[in-house]
């Protein structure tokens, strides 16, 4: 085999995922093991995703990574528990096309190369990381060949980046906590897929912020360490909730869903600012985001609209349907408006039938928009959301058979 | 004794006070009886505190009030509480001087004014409620010769804000909860006086808000309500910190204090956000400000500052000694300078003996102030303060005994 010079390759993509009951605080720092089961919706990887190609080759003599076109380091425990796990479960692969034949002893002694490409911003602290590390574990465990499901894969993703093992699903996923000191059962499993309920729309304020954000490994770390609600959180709140989740998602009562996806989402910004020094991820911005939420929800009979914050300013708003994401798309835009030499298409994203739903074709449409209802006095606030991006509740990982989207050379298997 | 043109008046001088560990929660709405006891630093009334004429007359027809000049209702149910509470406790009045005598059963029948005034803006949010109703509480017993001490007035001027009980003494001050149904056990008593550790040098800093705040009363309505972590907190974590913050207090523990007051005020905050729904008092200044403090203390072997919110954004920051509060002057003027047309005689107000300590003598003084060693890369923040208030910790109520002082005409029972 070796001197050979074949390169076989699997690309595959994999979404991002917002919790909807929060993950915050480990009881094992190595494995990833959390405190509490949570909950998440994935987000459609039309909009939010990770493309991940991973290629091996003998002639590789190291393994490598590059991430949105630049190369970092596999040194890290996260990277090499993840690479050491999936390795552990290669199988024989056989590449007739090619010629190729790799024997499971083979792999301990082939080289890797990785590379990872984001389809949204980096920067804008949208669980980059759970997209990442699924669509790592999943990409390398086709490659290997690995016999393990979805499930089984969530439990090595999950030692990349916790969040990650959510994102081995669609639809809404819940991560069991899992009792076994190994770890084995600290995996994911989907609640229902994508298409249960398919009438949510989601919108993304991504929020404007110069403020060095605590990185959450470090953040709930010191939670678990200080803060004294913390563990009453994860022990006596959060499983009821769990509960009342599941029931609320089975049978698609938006009103309770609500309650409890914001409710978590206070307690999780609650637990942070408890915790010494205190963390706060909501700013002024988030403050007014959330209120705007809340007048509307209560000046309805029944709420419209969940709110969902992770460890950053921005918004996640999920809307019970078409209708409701219309309206509060008009109301965003109302209190945040673009910058009038702003480019609309650059400040609202992803699905952008939602913004043709609210009747707002260009910047006038939106200097022209009436305070809502619920809130004649309304201040509008520039410069406080960077751009908003329109998406839904999406499918899981898949591989991408079209060789057109990989992105490391078939031949040299380097970046293209 | 109709007919009679005496009027006889009393004034009187109350502190406010703030806490260091936080009242949040009533068991009683009515009487309010907190659901945790709580601990108060009482502020010098030289540059924060009420004060208040009381006159009675029998040429008075009904109980009439003024507040900073504008008369206000009495019939809110919390004045009259106390108006209730104080005449039963009324006793027999002779001024041999004006030949006025009142008997204990006259009072029913005699009608009072009240005149009341605070020596800082009342739209700061610095607890006015409390200096004034303590106040309220402590003139009308001088007026009607009411035997009660004050750790019995507390308990009065308790039903007419629950934080006015702690205003009735100086130093620090210990609101018990008590646990009668009644509410008579419900009283602040005093742990140490103002000479105790008159080290302490407090800096208030009063940060602009263009945000309506949740009043503390529905606030803390709707977090008894909605909180799943109030309940914990008053059962479970406060009354361990009492025991501790009483200890720190005796022996003069600053690291102790600090740990305590910026936990506490922290967790607070964080009840506030685990409400439905969520509350925010704090905002990004608020934010500013903790981590001004905060990454000082974390660079020091030891804290040098202790800082503590009520229910909203301004900031009241107890430093160890002077050299500390010097200290922290220059880093506060550092990271929130005064508009460089700003008059610095307005913009630092109080004990101004401390921005003397500083070396700051007008605004190019601020100007040139290096940033601080443990934040070289700190931004300045215009218009996120308004202005800072030096003091220190104070005395309890005293009668006013120069007449020139009263807020009423003598002759006449108006205000002047």
């Amino acid at each position: 085999m070796a001197g050979e010079k074949w390169v076989r390759m699997v690309t595959a993509q994999t979404p991002t995922n917002i919790a909807v009951i929060k993950y915050w605080g480990k009881r094992d720092e190595n494995l990833i093991l959390p405190v509490n089961d949570s909950i998440s919706v994935t987000l459609d990887p039309a909009h939010l995703c990770t493309t991940t190609t991973v290629a091996v080759s003998p002639s590789f003599d190291q393994d490598r990574m590059w991430l949105n076109g630049k190369e970092v380091s596999l040194a890290g425990a996260r990277y090499q528990n993840c690479l050491r796990e999936i390795r552990a479960r290669a199988c024989d692969v056989e590449d007739e096309e090619k010629g190729v034949k790799i024997a499971k002893k083979d792999w301990e002694n082939l080289h890797v190369h990785i590379a990872s490409y984001n389809n949204f911003p980096t920067a804008a602290g949208l669980a980059s990381s759970a997209a990442g590390f699924a669509c790592l574990v999943f990409s390398l465990a086709k490659l290997m060949n690995a016999k393990e499901d979805n499930s089984d894969l969530s439990a090595i993703a999950r030692q990349g980046s916790g969040s990650a093992c959510r994102s081995l699903f669609g639809g809404f996923v819940k991560w069991i906590m899992g009792e076994a000191k190994d770890g084995h059962d600290s995996r994911a499993v989907q609640l229902v897929d994508e298409k249960h309920w398919d009438e949510l729309v989601i919108i993304i304020a991504v929020v404007s912020s110069r403020q060095k954000e605590t990185s959450s490994t470090s953040g709930m770390q010191d939670s678990v360490n200080t803060s004294l609600l913390l563990e009453h959180r994860a022990k006596e709140i959060v499983p009821k909730r769990i509960v009342r989740m599941e029931e609320a998602l089975k049978t698609k009562d938006f009103g309770s869903f609500t309650e409890l996806t914001c409710a978590d989402s206070n307690q999780f910004h609650a637990t942070c600012l408890d915790t010494s020094p205190p963390i706060f991820y909501m700013n002024d911005t988030s403050h007014r985001l959330i209120s705007c939420v809340e007048k509307w929800n209560r000046s309805e009979a029944t709420p419209q609209v969940a709110y969902t914050f992770d460890a950053g300013p921005n918004a996640v708003l999920i809307a019970r349907n078409r209708k409701a994401a219309a309206q509060l798309m008009q109301k965003l835009l109302f209190y945040f408006p673009p910058n009038s030499d702003a480019d609309l298409d650059n400040y609202v994203i992803g699905d952008k039938s939602i913004l043709k739903d609210a009747g707002i074709e260009g910047i006038k449409d939106i200097e022209a928009l009436p305070p809502p209802q619920e809130n004649k006095d309304a201040l509008r606030h520039k410069d406080g959301v960077s751009y908003f991006i329109c998406t839904r509740p999406g499918r899981g990982p898949v591989l991408l058979s079209d060789t057109t989207q990989a992105l490391l050379n078939p031949q040299t298997g380097l970046p293209k």
